[in-house]
């Protein structure tokens, strides 16, 4: 029985102001506002702390929404998942990918197999002092758990891709903790970006069983063995719980959608790009009835400074931020074989994927 | 009747100063240093007007190399061509490639086909007046025929890769010119780099018939559908003239490598890059007795914005410049598809391939 | 007979998006929203093409206003003359100055001398084509004749201040031109801001008489004798006509603030800082009734390469704007003087001031 | 009775490897080469980890130096201290400061009081996990004595400025002591320069007596409380003891310069500038029989993030360095009130000076 139905609309954005293109999709009636689950969008930010295109964009976008939906803008980013991954570098293009869900009102003909499924949950709050630290771990998992529960899925294995927003410590923050009398896990605004994303991941692989449950504290960023193979976090400042988006395939979905999944070993593992698209019949010996719709990677420069075997210099570059070398290294590769430089190509990859590498999800449409 | 015999050492430096890889290779006898014609490197500097690793690199070389050939640094720097290229963004890693040329002693058995040749030429000093215009064209053609004749080529499909070092303006040399009542194509350093790189490639495309003789002044960085295939120009403050060296194959070469390229038509043409190393026997159907030795390749910010008709911001940043973008994304796509990182990859492309794409070229070993 | 009164209200920003200092004013009443003319803000972008703090400034504080005048947010932005100029760098701190004007409904008592005075006007819209050139000059000096008038201001000599959002090309509206058969000062949008702020400065200087009238399109970016010594001109993409703010004293004016300038030779003039403040009652022998309100100046690096002799390196460095470079500079300086980084420090400087200087204006409140 | 004199020139640079001015200097007679005790230097690098201008200003100063001192390249390093400070932002001007000391061979008459007096020491080699920890700090206070000693100087009153070298950790040193079984202070290379920078200032601060003994690795970064008032230590990757070089004043020395200093409570404490300048008779009442040689300060943006409680935001810029932005700021006060950018501020001020201050010593030549 085929209960839900998902969608997914990839827009080109004119820059992180642009709302244009999914005005125009709603205003066309192609997307139904009250349908958006989840938007996630690249922006031609840095990427880094101050990065203030992600907020700008996802500020227009519920501007624009809040009209739409009768809501106003607080409202509206309460209600849908934004997460915006600062930094298009090299041929990345900046564009929002629109998800939509809603009730299947008749039950679909020839539809066989599973079908891309969404879901989400969030987190309690969490205290500055947990970020990058067990209780991290423990709430994430337990979130990712709700959220295939919402997407109706039971089996890890048809999760795909899990996405996560996630809190960073400021300077407040870390006063509020020591005023405490706690500590953070570090002091620094940039550095607790990585502690979160990494203990956000490690949440995953633990909901996920890719780890045992054991883990705690002293593994996050250090422990680079221990990862999730298909998570991908993202660490922003205005919030202080993690929002979990689960993408996977479901018999209950009548979604005209699919999504897989690779793990790429290190950042030119073009292999693991080739399987990935290949895994959704995409690629070289591309099906007739199937169409790219979208990328989602994660890239990282290795952290012990070399990629098989030569050296790197994304770490030492006090110019350039190793994320910002990484998205643009990453990015150029999915572009390539991929076709275009719309995807979403995102930086980050503590305990996603191996040291080095990262999850590579394709989602498809089916022509059927 | 093969009399040359032409080496390829692609060494790994530790950084811009590091010269241990080249002296261990003399030391042990692999390289004579006599034999030494030209030095091809990626320095780990921005590649722009203030990268000084690229000079640090060259005097580094040069007084190593000089007591090993009994000349001083300077004599040494006048006899080698050195040629640095500057930015190692992403996954590019920091190495030198070593091209020696020797006269063959005892005629090879078993070697079929052409084989792997250089030679080299250079101009006459230029005024500062001539750069980026008819007469550094000119004069740039006539040196292309030159190195191939030097390199034992006659066929201008024989020949891959044109590397040319060329002059750029200064204050001084804008004022000089002045002072002789005549204007330069552009009074910025910055810009005249690009004239002058934008001039020489004109001038292989006339040597090698690429494009017709009748070329002026109003076509350097305007018309760029004329461009070459071949062409890999890089400017630099130490030299009033251009130094060209042609890579190509011989039937005067006794050499255990083979050239061949491609043209990438834009920086995502992972094609094109295929093409180029199945052109040599490597990549997805490489040949048992054929091994990787380095690719060649410019990269560029397409002019008009846009990729396969998604928008780009390499343009617009205004903290990366957009050599460096496109350094970092081709040099992903490159890298993943060559699986190394360690690759030539060089920016500023201007006539050097179409626009936003760009010559790539590669060396194999056979091991017959 | 005193007939306005111009009130200054300097705050501080958390971030792009921070409108809350200047909500709590209007909540307390210390500010009417309909008494709002001009908002001078400081942003922490880059300060440069892909800089949209600057956007994002103006959006959040439209939208906020919105409610409060009764108007959307569209209308805001028209009524109100919004100039965000981005770039914090160093010491500078992010915040916005806002000026508002109301009739004076009883002469106030114990007011003498000139005092602060505001006034607005705008020039027609402009072709591409004229912007940078004579007609931009041509209607600027018109506008600021006209934005005197509006300040009650007769005498040049009580202009301290003139403030100018002008317009950029981009590539649509220099093909517009084109296909009038006409051709831009530039085709590059970059350069397009330096000519637009050239020539608008150019215009303020006639306007004032600092300069004779017959200046043509030849003396934009080439002539840098000659200059304003009180104008200060930002280019933004969102309009394609000349605001110009005039700031000056007036005897009409019964503000409780007073405003007087100097005149920077260089970018470490700290006796053109010190000459500023003390013509307000600031600085070392400063008066007991009088508190420094803001500081407005203007910086660039030398276009010569020099400062008193010494070369700086700003102009070569591909990793840093120079713009930046001479923020953080002159901002340290200004900072430094004034005993506070919450300074209105602006780049590209070009006619605006001597090359490599810039004007620096002083705002003090008295409190009688 | 006054045994040494001691030499200070001031040099300016064309570039990180133009040695001409110095070579210059030794051809004329004025620098005699044999009496080179330490090069102090701003280089136009970006001073942070991968700015190889300063060893490359090293390596041609040495190569300069070395037929000058019949030495080979290595053994002129081991002799001379070099110190390259990297980073020449805003008006800062690439020069560097030659210190010599000879025997005086005569008593020179008509000297009072304490002239400029110089003394070097270094430790021994550091294991990667004692750098930013209780071994370097002790280990350099033993060697700051010493330096005193050295100089001439019994009273901690006389030192002036102390100037340190000291290491940092790179992957392989990380791994080094990991195989070791111990951990390192930290694994990041750019974090490990704070480290060893902080814990040597300390060191200095033990020997000055400005702080107990009793410190350790818990104070290193935390305890900003605890600082030195003349160290300035900066860390490079080309040694692993700390270099230590003490100047101040002392009876013994017959030089005709004379040194003092003052501490700048925060980055826009012009008071202390001026201070600085007047205790060596320069500056607003400057005494005509003086003369600027060199102004000598460590800059940094606050930890806290304020200035003055205003908002800074060079801690959050991803795409310049905080060390980039307080020397641009800090040198552009600095410069401002000394007259030139030609001074020496240095980034990296922990434990130097109070958080967000540092140290600012000055040099006057006295005509006497």
């Amino acid at each position: 029985m085929r209960t839900t139905s998902v969608g997914v609309h990839k827009i080109a954005t004119k820059g992180p102001g642009d709302v244009s293109g999914l005005m125009n999709l709603i205003g066309s009636g192609a997307i139904d506002p009250a349908s958006i689950l989840a938007i996630l969008g690249k922006t031609e930010g840095n990427g880094g702390v101050n990065d203030f295109t992600r907020e700008y964009a996802v500020a227009a976008l519920c501007s624009a929404l809040a009209p739409k939906l009768d809501l106003s803008a607080e409202a509206v980013e309460q209600r849908i998942a934004f997460v915006m991954s600062g930094g298009t570098e090299g041929v990345l293009s900046p564009h929002i990918t629109v998800f939509t869900r809603q009730q299947v009102q008749q039950q679909p003909a020839g539809i066989s197999g599973k079908r891309l499924s969404i879901g989400m949950a969030h987190t309690r709050d969490f205290l500055p002092e947990e970020l990058g630290r067990s209780a991290q771990i423990t709430e994430t998992a337990k979130a990712v758990t709700a959220a295939m529960a919402d997407a109706g899925i039971a089996d890890p294995a048809d999760v795909h891709f899990v996405q996560i927003k996630c809190p960073l410590l400021t300077s407040e923050r870390v006063e509020a903790a020591a005023a405490r009398g706690n500590k953070t896990a570090t002091t620094s605004a940039y550095s607790s970006m990585a502690y979160s994303r990494g203990a956000s991941a490690l949440g995953v692989a633990v909901a996920l069983g890719e780890i045992a449950a054991d883990i705690g504290d002293q593994d996050v960023l250090r422990r680079y063995d221990l990862f999730s193979k298909v998570a991908s976090t993202s660490s922003g400042i205005e919030l202080m719980h993690n929002v979990v988006i689960v993408l996977g395939n479901s018999e209950s979905s009548a979604s005209a959608f699919e999504i897989s999944h690779a793990v790429m070993s290190d950042a030119i593992d073009a292999a693991a790009v080739l399987a990935a698209l290949g895994s959704v019949g995409l690629g070289a010996r591309a099906q007739a009835d199937r169409e790219l719709v979208n990328i989602f990677a994660k890239a990282e420069a290795s952290p012990d400074g070399t990629v098989r075997g030569f050296r790197h210099t994304m770490l030492e570059d006090t110019d350039i931020s190793s994320t910002r070398h990484a998205r643009a290294a990453v990015g150029g590769l999915i572009a390539g074989l991929a076709g275009t430089g719309a995807v979403y190509v995102s930086g980050g990859a503590e305990h996603q994927g191996p040291a080095g590498g990262g999850p590579v999800a394709v989602i498809a449409r089916l022509s059927d």
